[in-house]
């Protein structure tokens, strides 16, 4: 067995403990005689499961009482439709535009009502967040959205845009559990797993309580209405269990290992080698400027196409997996999430400065 | 370790060769150096295994190039929606009324248009499947819905209705590849995983490619809507992968061990152990009507309520999981799922002889 640096935007590396239980538990869970794949989700064994998943998330997050957890079904995108659909009350909404994501959210909320392009960083692809302290945002708007940690282009919000009293609703897929947040500035964020949490499946959405009504848009699915899933445990029908078991383990091994601050701590020191050694580089260059980098997803190229192709090549033939940028980039991006170890942002610092000076003149 | 029948409606019993598969290959797939749960989607190696999965199921049941196979995160629940969402044309379609989640079928398809009930069962507490040769099919409707094996209530249509040249519908959940059928009978059949095939998170639809358009009703979300799926390959945003490996692990499984043919004549042996057996007992007796039996969930009763606790408290006592009936029915069910042995069912029945011995004065 031998397992290496996967640096993929999601699904992404997990910590090897939790695969290696995961693994251990497979046929047998601690003596129940089945898989955790096999349970009936309304069992005793698979509530406890739920359960403490939820209340490990809490802790971790420090979510206060009058916020609901969710475990949802049908990705991220799903909830660009849920969110126009359950919180649309006066079919208007503000979006910040800071790259794909944030575009397809916006573009979602157009299918249900009159959703605004508060701001946006498209002038120089996206390559920065945009000032948000003084939005266009007017009082009949339902609600502020932003996609907190652009995955693909490498831009993160530093502070929270001021959304003039309206609700923050914020996309936190690719930083979710990265460093501590203060819940109450969001009226809800939510996040895919497939990043920072566990495997593609499930869908995390942490929703202050007094927005979830019955008072939802005509037509919305009985499967798109937060409430039904609220006031159902998330079990209103059949949960992604195992996907949920998979991220329970991941917040232990957070809580184990000293929670979000330390968390925080060990991200920023990973993504300090690297952007360290991009600045000092001659070759490679980030493509993010430097005040809205990403703790998560550093993106950078040599500014020679096929060169960034040569240096892909050597890089997945030396171990280092997935460094391919996302084709609206070009070039690599290294996505450096909670379970990819410093020693592995270390390892592709090395291989880098040996590419270098391997092709510097090139 | 020590592994124990699981009689539970779903999630339920997998193949013990497929969790062992899945367990050895959990830190390390194939020497790539990663977990599937780890995987890019949009990796070569990935890419492999839904392709292999989607070749593999379409061998198994004979599914002809003309029908789609998808595979979507949501539960059989979001298909109550996306189904009148994308097909209902007319805005009417015919719902057969046979349990539970008909009824919720029905309930959700009358957000939409108008849902008219074709046939029920609800009068003698869903223990048969209506005569179907002769619906009030009228020529607007858009569709006929069926809900093919009723997990709670334990009854199969035995042959399919008379659809009077209508497309049909069928949620097959609970009878997904438990024998041979003939896709071209169907416009649509979909199947959440969780009972026959793999881990809940990913739903199973087989469909007619004539009928995915882009013609859908208004203000359907963009993940609801067949097409988007159907071009991407069921890849238009992250799918639920590890659920889709393990479905695949599945299909190489029934491939292997004599694909549906003998799966039939497995499934047919493990029922008629049971059925003859509560046929010959004083004690329990089925609660459905010969003709309508399903293979897979068989539902029984002592007729004494404490009785029935008596038989739930000691068969789990006994290492047989899972036998409480639905609390809507009562009683005991057990779901003899593919997964599920033959000695599984023969212990069950020699441990009900001896509960029968020991309680027939009670
Ligand atoms: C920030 C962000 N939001 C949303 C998505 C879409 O997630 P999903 O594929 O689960 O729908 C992604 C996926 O990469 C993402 O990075
Ligand atoms: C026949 C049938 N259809 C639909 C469902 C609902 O499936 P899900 O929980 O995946 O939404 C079930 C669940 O038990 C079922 O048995
Ligand atoms: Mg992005
Ligand atoms: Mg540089
Ligand atoms: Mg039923
Ligand atoms: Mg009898």
């Amino acid at each position: 067995m031998s397992r290496i640096y996967n640096f993929s935007a999601g699904p992404a590396m997990l910590p090897v403990e939790v695969l290696q239980e995961a693994a251990d538990e497979m046929l047998d869970y601690r003596g129940c005689g089945m898989s955790v794949m096999e349970m009936s989700h309304r069992s005793k064994v698979y509530e406890t499961i739920i359960q403490e998943a939820q209340a490990d998330l809490r802790t971790l997050l420090g979510i206060p009482d009058n916020y609901k957890v969710l475990f949802l079904q049908g990705g991220a995108s799903t909830q660009f439709a849920m969110i126009p659909m359950n919180f649309m009350k006066n079919r208007k909404a503000g979006y910040v535009v800071t790259g794909q994501w944030a575009k397809k959210a916006f573009a979602e909320a157009k299918i249900f009502g009159e959703a605004v392009e508060l701001a946006s960083s498209a002038d120089k692809t996206f390559s920065y967040i945009p000032d948000c302290s003084d939005l266009p945002i007017t009082d009949d708007m339902d609600y502020v959205y932003i996609c907190e940690n652009n995955t693909i282009y490498g831009t993160k919000f530093k502070t929270l845009p001021n959304t003039k009293g309206k609700n923050l609703i914020a996309d936190v897929s690719s930083c979710f559990l990265s460093e501590p947040i203060d819940v109450t500035k969001y009226a809800m964020l939510y996040a895919g797993a497939q990043k920072n949490v566990g495997p593609a499946g499930v869908t995390i959405c942490i929703i202050r309580e007094d927005l979830i009504t019955e008072d939802v848009l005509p037509q919305t699915p009985t499967m798109l209405r937060y409430k039904i899933h609220a006031d159902n445990g998330s079990m209103y029908n059949t949960p992604p269990a195992y996907a949920i078991y998979i991220c329970g383990k991941v917040f232990k091994w957070l809580l184990k290992t000293g929670g979000l601050e330390k968390r925080k701590e060990v991200n920023e020191e990973k993504a300090k080698i690297l952007y360290d050694f991009l600045d000092s580089s001659e070759l490679f260059k980030g493509t993010v400027e430097p005040a809205s980098r990403s703790l998560m997803n550093v993106p950078f190229v040599t500014g020679d196409s096929e060169l960034d192709a040569k240096f892909i090549a050597e890089s997945k033939a030396a171990g280092f997996e997935n460094l391919k940028g996302h084709r609206t980039v070009g070039g690599m991006r290294a996505s450096i999430y909670n379970a990819m170890p410093v020693e592995g942002v270390k390892a592709l610092v090395e291989f880098m400065k040996k590419f270098e000076a391997e092709n510097k003149h090139a």
